[in-house]
């Protein structure tokens, strides 16, 4: 597929969104992408809220602070997901941590939110992703067990302004031949 | 683009590969996924070694576990990817972590390696993402300085062998309205 990369470059966090609802369609098509994300011995250690309700997105947007560029978007796109993650199974054997990592579940976290990202992108649909919040306070208001972590929240839209992409760095500068 | 899912649906832990070699121009094209992965405040904090001599790939076959299905690929694939990423950058900011999961460098490279994935299918190859290894031990051979963390290892190569895809939840066991 030659515009493959083309998705993998065009996708940039969007922030403003039109007012157009987000179809049935495109909502299922990305969370088919979630359900085929890869993750630690195939755990699927994922939930996904999909959060309408503007009283409960208030509350929400009050978890983030006013600096975040993101804050407006949680109560403005048409659809805010919020992804979860079960504890100690992602990176766990028999109620141990098998590595020095602990809980995998942060890596598996970035793996669906690549998935819900890039498809929505593929589908003309915008998405930010938003870590910086109180997950505790965000959690209560979503009503998340003390069983799973809210890690995301990803505000999900038609773009109404499409930004630049930010620098990068070359490719050599991040790239080592045999060592590091 | 209609046949993007069939990317995200398709892709597969490959743990047997051909012996043919892959292009540069593949090569490139999966590091260039990697420079335009979205990271916490565009941090970029991935390193990307590419590994081919046999005698390093022996010393980090001894790292992994032999019950690991991946264990023989590391050293039979024409290639191996290994991705590193700089600590407290990610989810940081003058020094503090701005969360409370800390480091976010593995989420960010959760990101990184399903574009990797992703491209490198798109493109006929297949990978598997090896986590589960002594981690230190890896690090050391490498040479893997203490600011960064070596986080996983992706054989690279063309499929030999396609496994079948492992069960799924479905999306409705793992999608919740408003709360969770």
């Amino acid at each position: 597929m030659s515009d493959f990369t083309e998705i993998i470059k065009g996708r940039r966090s969007i922030r403003k969104y039109e007012e157009k609802e987000v179809p049935e369609s495109a909502l299922q098509q990305i969370l088919e992408a979630v359900q085929w994300a890869p993750s630690w011995t195939n755990c699927q250690c994922w939930e996904v809220l999909i959060i309408k309700n503007p009283e409960t997105r208030a509350k929400i947007q009050e978890t983030i602070g006013p600096k975040n560029p993101a804050t407006k978007a949680v109560v403005a796109a048409p659809l805010l997901l919020a992804l979860c993650a079960k504890k100690e199974v992602s990176g766990y054997y028999n109620g141990q941590a098998s590595t020095k990592f602990g809980d995998w579940n942060m890596f598996d976290m970035g793996i669906a939110t690549q998935n819900i990202c890039l498809t929505a992108h593929s589908l003309g649909l915008g998405t930010v992703i938003v870590g910086l919040f109180d997950h505790d306070k965000a959690a209560e208001i979503l009503k998340v067990p003390d069983s799973h972590e809210l890690m995301v929240l990803i505000p999900l839209g038609y773009p109404a302004k499409i930004s630049r992409a930010p620098e990068r760095r070359k490719i050599e500068e991040f790239t080592h031949e045999e060592t590091f």
